[in-house]
């Protein structure tokens, strides 16, 4: 197995003032092509540090990844330290210099001298072209360990990885052969997934593993397949998957990277059918998940978020009298808020949102976390109410997830 | 100085299935306290690997922070390990066993053997309580060397660094007297925002440093004063600080950790005056900043997400000859969108946005990041045209904050 460790540069990080995103990409690529990763470390702008560290990773690694420290300014030094630590001088690249000038003239500025020497490279590196930007990528086989400096800029980082360096890793190291699959499942927490799978977890083939990757709301399973070629892998992925499908099909929304607002949406548009929205706790945050969608305004009409009671009485038609005898968070109320919206916003469906997402706010008989949700439909109302035990944003989002997902599973068929 | 280091366990932050946020907030902690970080390790959980981290530790930093792997499975090394580290045995902590005990019983659940056993600690830690959940936190001083092992699930960590571990960490090191104030920007960017301020800070005296830390749209200041006693340095530190105010006061938000929605809702509680919203490209971002803010329904009333055009018109009241004539990324729709806004949500104040986030849906004319924002106010309409260039959640994310500042801006009667 191919060992990998991770190291980023820069006192920005080690200091806190902001977080390391890029380790976290970089080790689940190397996953998915069976690359383990053994260490991550940050170190600061120090040459003595970062030495030290190369030192050390040289002991344990056969493949080192090293993120920043390659800016133009005086305090970024990756560069002068790898030349010294591969024992080799800094000189200009021709193709460095050219990709650096070619940025500069395509953007119309000037092309400065301390801009110029970020084509200098030590002379053992052999240079990877950075398209996004001016800081240059460096792949040097040495010590016996494959070793690839990288920009810390997240989005150049990652272009450089899947164009370049990714497919140079798989060429120069013997990777196994891997089928991955991401099932994702809402509606569900990890403990309770876990007990309705265990026994089929438990009777997995040796060359299949799971891991369970949770976040609020959601948990994603993955299934990895080690062998010999991707198209038995890959059958043998989807016959275990059928396996395990009747006792969670009504969890899994999505694949890969879908989200639940875009299968919703997709289930919409195949429906030719449009949503609007009424809500009162989620605040907009519910319309967020539908509008940060590309494309939502083929099925999105709007939304009316009643925050006052005036605004649920003049704009969904709300009356005065269920507010004054049942409140707003109430069954009585999150049905005329879906039924208003749905008429007021002229779509085929509507969900609603009403409760206490904290931290005040709470009685003993509706204490934080009461919060009622609705789908309006051509042939009725349909309601759910959720008692929740999150922060406020918390009680936000999973409000919002709890309202998709009614939707999803009515639009499925699947609402018992 | 202090030298501390920060290690994780854990093989799902070594894979990358989850993001590690707990190094960053720790470091940004002992910062504040001047204490420096010099190395932060991610390492798997296995016995091997924590033994080694924890050698290499000892050797470099007066101060060792280890998050993770204290759960109650037998993938959760770091008891096991600590003590055969510091050559001592587990035994069960009657204080832990009581915390653990109690737990359980207020929630109504059976105290597990394996749950029973997180009360077993190594013999030479100093238990540190931990109210958020079960697993232990132990404080060791061994080898010269200040120790401290802390769950890894945040809220757990985050609770029991602030009531426990820190106030022991300045009490047991002689930590610099240190004087921190964060002042918080919003509608410049960091480069302008430097070069505005740049002679300023080359003029700063030598006991106080300052520090840049942007993320989208806003970009914070700290200033951090060394010295002898607080008073003196709170002081010094106002001084500098009146100095640049006359320089940047309009971009100037907040202090510390003030969010722009909250400020201004504390300027519009101030005022007994109300807010509606209009929103198209925003599609209910704008009003989730509002309504994730506690207490927002003192003045926030509601909104209208108005994606579809029907929407715009039939709830807003925008003539169809302006979407007609003008489209509805145009100066005259967002004008009509905004007073529509404040007639019909019966507000004092009321912010529209229109236009393109993006990806798709630009032209030669109006190309992706063509963006009106708009403020109705009892004395009229006031607009801006934004031309953006980020992803569409950038662009979305940025419209939001361009509106908020508008609405500051006009509260603090600073616009020209």
């Amino acid at each position: 197995m191919v060992r990998a460790e991770i190291i980023t540069i820069g006192d920005e990080i080690l200091y806190g003032q902001i977080l390391d995103t890029n380790t976290q990409w970089i080790s689940l690529e190397l996953d998915k092509l069976g690359i383990k990763t053994i260490r991550k470390s940050s170190v600061g702008d120090q040459a003595s540090e970062i030495t030290q560290i190369l030192n050390e990773a040289a002991e344990r690694a056969d493949l080192v990844f090293i993120t920043g420290g390659l800016g133009p300014t005086k305090d970024d030094l990756t560069k002068k330290v790898l030349a010294d630590y591969f024992d080799c001088g800094l000189a200009m690249h021709p193709e460095a210099l050219q990709d650096v000038t070619d940025f500069f003239a395509k953007r119309g500025r000037e092309l400065s001298d301390i801009n110029r020497d970020q084509a200098l490279l030590p002379t053992k590196a052999q240079f990877v072209p950075n398209k996004q930007g001016t800081a240059p990528c460096m792949w040097f086989e040495e010590k016996g360990v494959v070793w690839v400096s990288m920009p810390g800029v997240p989005f150049e980082m990652k272009a450089i990885m899947e164009t370049e360096v990714l497919p140079r890793v798989t060429k120069h190291f013997k990777t196994p052969v891997i089928f991955h699959k991401v099932i994702k499942t809402v509606g569900i927490g990890e403990s309770y997934l876990s007990d309705l799978i265990q026994d089929w977890e438990l009777a997995l083939p040796e060359h299949i593993k799971l891991a369970y990757l949770p976040s609020l709301g959601i948990v994603k399973l993955r299934l990895t397949a080690f062998g010999e070629d991707l198209p038995t892998l890959s059958a043998d992925v989807e016959t275990v998957l059928a396996q395990v499908m009747p006792l969670i099909s009504s969890y899994v929304f999505g694949y890969e990277k879908e989200e639940l607002a875009e299968v919703v949406g997709a289930l919409l548009r195949k429906e030719k059918a449009s949503l609007g929205l009424a809500e009162s706790c989620t605040g907009g945050h519910l319309a967020h998940q539908f509008t940060q969608i590309s494309g939502s305004s083929d099925y999105f009409k709007g939304c009316i978020v009643s925050y006052a009671n005036e605004v649920k009485m003049d704009q969904l038609g709300v009356s005065s009298s269920i507010l004054s005898e049942f409140g707003a968070v109430s069954e009585a109320c999150i049905t005329a808020m879906a039924e208003g919206a749905r008429k007021v916003l002229g779509s085929t469906y509507s969900l609603a949102t009403s409760g206490i997402a904290g931290p005040n706010g709470g009685s003993t008989e509706k204490p934080v976390g009461t919060i009622w949700i609705a789908l309006a439909h051509p042939g009725g109302v349909i309601t759910r109410k959720l008692q929740l035990a999150g922060t406020r944003i918390q009680n936000i989002h999973m409000t919002s997830l709890a309202a998709i997902n009614l939707l999803r599973r009515f639009l499925l068929h699947d609402l018992n």
